[in-house]
């Protein structure tokens, strides 16, 4: 996952705003890896919510890889997305299965509740953090209750921007 | 500030233990930068919580700069501890005034609570902040509510022990 968040660990702010995210001067646009992250990967993994946010963008769509839509509640994709997205539906490791057997093994796995759903079951090996460095002081977190607890490590740190951290981390699995 | 933090951001497990801060091989006793830290303080502030914590410590007094025990409730400092701590009571802003007239200047505000308070207060300058790579997924949290979103910078940021990574923001009052 490739994901950011305020110095309190929050993916929204209070009132479900993201504005704070894009509220550091960014003259030149610096995408602070995020185009060498996406070169690596083999294809993204999205919740609903997060694929219905994309779908509201004013944009083109802005993926280059196969994009999979988790959900157990959208019956379809919406026919305008249809040569974009797949929707995808079941336990979470039948899932991932079927997605490592179309030859995608590199996965972005995007949105708060996915992200979540994953960690749950131990299913995230890298997880790079940008840390935007404001206390919100309240929102909707990142990492929320876990049945265990899962050890990283921190393989690379970057300053972006001259106040912006990127910490990585990848899982291990023995101290 | 200087404090560490799991990955998700807990000063403490779901139990209350601190275990995991130590769980990582530190075979030379890298101390992670405290002693350069405190070396720059001219004396610690820190809540009833903590300084019993460390009066329960089976060591000798750890610090070697004036310490001031924050506390509304606590009678008397233990006389056992009279040469090494202060108590001090009222508004954190009088607080500082006290202590500042003192002549220290440079303070270093330890403990969860006294922490938050010091935050909602916006008292904070530079947070140090090691974050031990595990997910804990429950606990005692670092940041809690603030009545203010608070914007800070990165100013610098180190790996430990090839995992730890150790992030220093610094309070910014214009973006």
């Amino acid at each position: 996952m490739f994901i950011a968040t305020s110095l309190d660990g929050y993916i929204a702010d209070k009132n479900g705003g993201i504005d704070w995210l894009h509220a550091i001067p960014n003259p030149e646009n610096n995408d602070m890896g995020y185009s060498a992250f996406t070169a690596q990967i083999d294809a993204l993994v999205m919740g609903r919510n997060t694929f219905e946010t994309v779908c509201g963008f004013d944009i083109e769509w802005p993926y280059q890889k196969p994009v999979f839509v988790l959900s157990n509640s959208l019956k379809e994709i919406p026919e305008k997305f249809k040569d974009h997205a797949v929707l995808i539906k079941g336990p979470l490791k039948d899932v991932l299965e079927k997605i490592h057997s179309l030859g995608h093994h590199r996965l972005y796995i995007d949105g708060g509740t996915t992200i979540q759903n994953f960690l749950k079951e131990d299913l995230i090996d890298e997880m790079i953090i940008t840390i935007i460095p404001t206390l919100l002081g309240g929102g909707t977190p990142l990492f929320t209750e876990l049945p265990n607890s899962l050890n990283f490590e921190c393989i690379d740190t970057k300053i972006y921007l001259d106040q912006v951290v990127q910490n990585h981390f990848k899982r291990k699995h023995n101290l």
